[in-house]
């Protein structure tokens, strides 16, 4: 099994794996200052919040450590212009902003050291920030393991998977564990209409893993469930409200409720960071609607009538009643979520290493 | 309001509606003999199993119109030779054996008249063929009024449109009668993976008629349910059992599932000729697995990783119990099916002109 990395720390600069390219192409982008760490953010060569948190956590690095301060104050002072340049890559990526935010407050901590050291400690916490999310990951997976079954069949959506963290992803963890372990899990994965998250990276990385995966279209998934192909449904999510509504990509509300019709478990993978316990239900979570290309075009072509109107929501909510469980690093929300949410935010995260 | 005909007879030929290069363009093609209407069906110009009887029909008059026989039975000859010749264009297609085996038939029973009376009859029974079609499907809309409202909001999946029949369609006859009588229908378009039917041909057709139509990709079906915006779901069927159990194109199972969830009307369009009552339910309708390169490329570009597996069925089975009534051009069947079913498929087809 050859894992891919979607970006790789070298000390002196990153590589990134431009996801652009994927699925013709595999090819990885050297970034040697945060100039082009921000390049590889705003373009898209890299995508998915933890990712990019990552991402920004080392361009910060980057953009101080060849550089000489005669004092901390000079140090802190640059690297506060460059999160403000960083969180302007992608203005909407709350991981971004809380990334570089923690480095700027670990140098405001370490103000009274030499510059040599603090440079230091900021290249310790951007490493500490990236294996943190492996541990997240990691713990998902283990925390998933415990629901599931060798030999099991599973179905996916869009792409909760390595690329979009730095290893594991969060509903793949599962699926890369139990390959480490000789699971042999078989996984379908929806093509993830209109920007086919499914079919370029979700295929793609669990494919490249030696993962049995086989690709369908998002209206097959009633089929395959109908046939009795499928044992549990996992997927990630990008905000799980205080009574466990959980938006993620648009189509994962179909699915839940298919789910549910067939009496298939329907997990939501959620590091604990992505819970938003102040928010009461999924009503009021916004709904961004994106440009209607992504449908009436391919690649510049036209696939649709010119004129026609379309509606194209980014997301959607799953209700919390077609929600088996909750699949955090800390450990599984099960109904009812009110109360099981909140316990799992409050605990404390023991890592296996302890 | 302009209607867009996927074919026209004019006497010494027939101008076919070029459906490949939609929705970029509307070219049509003109044929003047039965090797032109061969060409046309086989290579998928025209399709839609009632538009392809229609073409089989014309293309039996041109093959003959322009010859001259000594004897009837030359004609006959003739007829039933290029009968064989059309029904090798698309060898599965049911409409296209019944077509011409109508006009064989209709010259074997008039083989004591002369030759050019007897190529009169069948440019005559060819414009029956096509006007009963028009007949049909006018009246699968009438039928589907009375059980719609002025004001409603469809949804729609793949091309049940005038595009596969001659016009009206089946499940867009309402849509079509609907606009000529001002009932201001909604209608959402599914854009129907793999083959994109829904994007490329009902939303341009109905698009094209000055109809309200909203494209959206399959994925999206139950998020516009869940609120509110779909009054009822009307789609076409490719074979329906005894039990009322119904095959349509992939997807169709899915729609069906969440109308039921959500309370929404859920009807299949069908000419009774489309119904199979020897069949007593759909477990044994075989489903058609098409080729891995709908899915993975787009017009010969790679969206999916090389070796992926692929599962692409062509179409699914509604269960009864999902639909609400199936509408025929002799009435609506309501469950039970069974009876109601029976009933429909033995009653005369009175139309309009009584």
């Amino acid at each position: 099994m050859e894992v891919l990395l979607p970006l790789r720390f070298k000390g002196e600069s990153v590589l990134v794996l431009d996801q652009r390219l994927l699925p013709r192409e595999e090819k990885y982008v050297e970034r040697y200052d945060l100039e082009g760490i921000y390049e590889s953010i705003r373009s898209m060569e890299l995508r998915g919040a933890p990712l990019i948190g990552i991402a920004a956590a080392y361009g910060m690095v980057l953009g101080v450590q060849n550089q000489s301060f005669t004092h901390p104050i000079d140090l802190l002072e640059a690297v506060r212009k460059n999160a403000e340049r960083l969180n302007r890559a992608r203005p909407t990526a709350k991981n971004l902003f809380w990334a570089t935010d923690r480095l700027v407050r670990l140098v405001e901590r370490n103000i009274d050291l030499p510059v040599e050291e603090i440079i230091y400690r900021m290249r310790a916490e951007a490493i500490k920030i990236n294996e943190e999310d492996v541990e997240i990951c990691r713990n998902i997976g283990e925390n998933f393991l415990k629901v599931l079954r060798p030999g099991m069949r599973l179905l996916t959506h869009c792409n909760a998977g390595a690329l979009a963290t730095y290893r594991y992803g969060t509903a793949t963890a599962p699926m890369y564990l139990g390959q480490e372990r000789g699971w042999n899990f078989q996984v379908f994965v929806d093509e993830t209409r209109p920007y086919n998250q499914g079919a370029r990276l979700t295929a793609y990385e669990l494919h490249r893993a030696g993962i049995d995966a086989t690709l369908i279209c998002d209206n097959m998934a009633a089929m395959v469930m109908s046939k009795g192909w499928v044992d549990a449904v996992l997927v990630g999510s990008d905000r799980v409200a205080a009574n466990g509504d959980a938006a993620n990509k648009i189509g994962t509300l179909n699915l839940s409720i298919l789910a549910r019709h067939f009496g298939i478990p329907f997990y939501v993978a959620t590091p604990t960071p992505t819970l938003d316990l102040d928010l009461p239900d999924g009503s009021r979570i916004p709904i961004e609607e994106r440009d209607s290309e992504e449908i009436t075009h391919f690649q510049g072509i036209r696939v649709a009538p010119e004129g026609i109107k379309v509606f194209n929501p980014a997301f959607d909510v799953s209700p919390h009643e077609n929600i088996t469980g909750i699949v955090t690093e800390k450990g599984i929300a099960f109904p009812p979520f009110q109360s099981s949410l909140k316990a799992l935010a409050e605990a404390p995260f023991l890592t296996g290493k302890g």
